[in-house]
């Protein structure tokens, strides 16, 4: 579909809709008896029993499947701070494939505020509700902070999907290319370029997955040790060589590069600066960081993006509805790094050996294998580790 | 139902159910093309047409007929402060029952504070999403300032379903009752037992409809209008003929008793004390101030109570529904008096002259011409006032 006749399109479907959720009963009310069980004088039992024992409300509620999508609307899409009420379609969105792709129960809270005190004490204001919290589109650094507090405060899975996220679907996408192109961690040389709130987890999350020689990268250059610099804590564990400088200097001789920072942000001159059969995955939605065709040109080998209309689409929705299917359903405290690697290989497993090619690294967008593969992945390890309840 | 068996079937029944309500999609997202209508990269018109022009966000997203069910679960039916925890099972009983009678998307709001402020915080903090607000189980008097400083921050209705969905019943009650026994306002003496929540608007409401001659009396006997009393603004508006004393005292001769109070709180002896044709609603839950064939016994003609075996139930769910449908319909800024008094005056229009009856002043709660009758009146209501923003 052509930009123009997507964009028309999309608002008359959203004006058809009118919401892209929307609530259901799961119990009938059509006679007085069905009244007296689910409503008054009935109801008065769940709640005694919830009195007694608050671990019942996971079997006689809902909040053992649902979660709230919360946003402050400061970082939605590419479209930047746009606020909680322009941000409710992107956030209606999320809890429509929550729905459709792992049948967790999601609904948009959307933020009247920026504050990061004030939107950490109102989601635990209102978390008793809750089975657990995807933060969504909150600008850097204040995601950071917010979600590392909440996991703090709660004991429920929070999860920054725009970091976490993110990270996973580049992890699984990295471990596809590497099974490939025939190449494993010793040695590999990875570029993360753009230091945000996606950037900063891919970083973590490549490093725990084994990756040695990371570095990252932001508009100034090579991130630093410096005690001054925001990105000091992940300096410390990168660039290793010691290489100083900026972006070109980074990718000399390097495998992979990670995009998550701004339309042509790399060009064909700076592909030719890295290793031989370089995999590429140029995130920035729409416009990416490069084409796929400029990058092949220059000698790329496995290209991915944000978008649907190429190979390899690097999307968030193979990771977030199995992550919190998996984390439901055992309970789960919170998301370790362990279950999102265990959600990185499971997206990664699904694409079978004969399947896997320089344009196939990773399963489609609607697979529908892929959030229950996830999900078992996730509660299994959570189970392993201990973090789950059930 | 035995109480017992009633008891262990509502437990079965909610385990069952595991939720009384589960979000459902309104948009198709079977293929990558509806996708990219719905998410990105669609999404991104509907997000900056609402930056542009935030009244879009009722074309586009589901706010316009969104409904938090807000409670602190410190008053759930005759439970008392449970915890928001264990009051969930009765919020989702409310939003199942939203959805069943009006098509009100309503979702539970369980917050773990008490504190007045803490709460209209919270609220305002979350309302860029939501069409409206049901407040609930929220104890006196922390419920009359929450309501009241939410409708002065808020530009949707903010409405306290105990208070008000209560006084409106009670109110339509009162109509067919007047109706049958061929009474009118002037010289009418009602008796409001109980001064709480439901009581103060139950009262406040009659004399918005006409009654000149209201009692009420609480625990401590007849509100006076003494300067330290919570009730004095009710007592400068009540108790004309300056009557002191306790219940026994206000009923001499009344016309109506109105209880909102504890079970047992009527006898036959005070039922003996008021005027001939007595009209009772005795809506202590389950356990009514009197039981109907003592009072019957006793001299009253009409008797309605809270429960759904007896006639003449006065139920909240003949109001709340269509109050939302018709002040959402509208777009209507808040809930005003004359709203609730029109929804009043639909609910008992719906009983026929011919069906009229001692044991039949009230439609029953699961007549389904109930919720659009209402939401037609009270959204004409808002016109009329100049409330109505469609």
């Amino acid at each position: 579909m052509q930009p123009d006749t997507l964009r028309a399109a999309a608002l008359q479907s959203h004006a058809r809709w009118r919401g892209k959720i929307e609530m259901a009963g799961r119990a009938p009310v059509a006679t007085a008896a069905d009244l007296a069980l689910a409503y008054t004088p009935g109801v008065a039992e769940p709640c005694k029993a919830i009195a007694a024992n608050p671990e019942d409300a996971y079997l006689y509620t809902r909040k053992w499947n649902t979660v709230a999508v919360v946003s402050d609307g400061t970082a939605v899409l590419g479209l930047g701070d746009i606020g909680p009420l322009a941000g409710l379609p992107v956030m209606e969105g999320k809890a429509l494939l929550f729905k459709a792709f792992a049948d967790v129960d999601a609904f948009p809270l959307m933020l009247d505020t920026k504050d990061v005190d004030e939107i950490v004490e109102t989601v635990c204001r209102v978390a008793p509700g809750l089975g657990g919290v995807n933060l969504e589109d909150i600008a850097a650094p204040r995601c950071f902070q917010v979600e590392q507090r909440l996991q703090a405060l709660l004991d429920i899975p929070v999860f920054h999907d725009d970091q976490h996220g993110t990270a996973v679907v580049v992890a699984a996408a990295l471990l596809g290319a590497l099974r490939l192109t025939g190449r494993g961690m010793t040695g590999l040389r990875v570029v993360v370029n753009g230091v945000g709130a996606a950037g900063t987890a891919c970083a973590k999350l490549l490093l725990s997955m084994g990756v040695t020689d990371l570095i990252a990268v932001d508009r100034a250059g090579i991130i630093t040790g410096a005690p001054e610099d925001i990105h000091r804590d992940l300096a410390l564990r990168t660039n290793p060589r010691h290489i100083t400088g900026g972006l070109a200097e980074a990718l000399a001789g390097a495998d992979v590069f990670v995009g998550v920072s701004a339309p042509g942000a790399l060009t064909g001159d700076l592909v030719r600066r890295m290793a031989p059969d370089s995999i590429i995955f140029a995130m920035a939605n729409p416009t990416p960081e490069i084409f796929p065709a400029e990058a092949l040109a220059a000698g790329a080998r496995v290209v991915g993006t944000g978008r649907s209309d190429f190979p390899n689409q690097v999307n968030n929705v193979l990771a977030f509805p199995g992550i919190f299917r998996g984390a439901l359903d055992c309970r789960a405290r919170r998301v370790s790094e362990g279950m999102k690697l265990a959600a990185a290989r499971a997206i990664a497993a699904l694409v079978a050996d004969d399947d896997l090619c320089e344009t196939h690294i990773l399963p489609a967008a609607l697979d529908a294998r892929v959030s229950a593969a996830v999900a078992r992945a996730v509660a299994q390890t959570a189970k392993d580790e201990g973090l789950a309840r059930l």
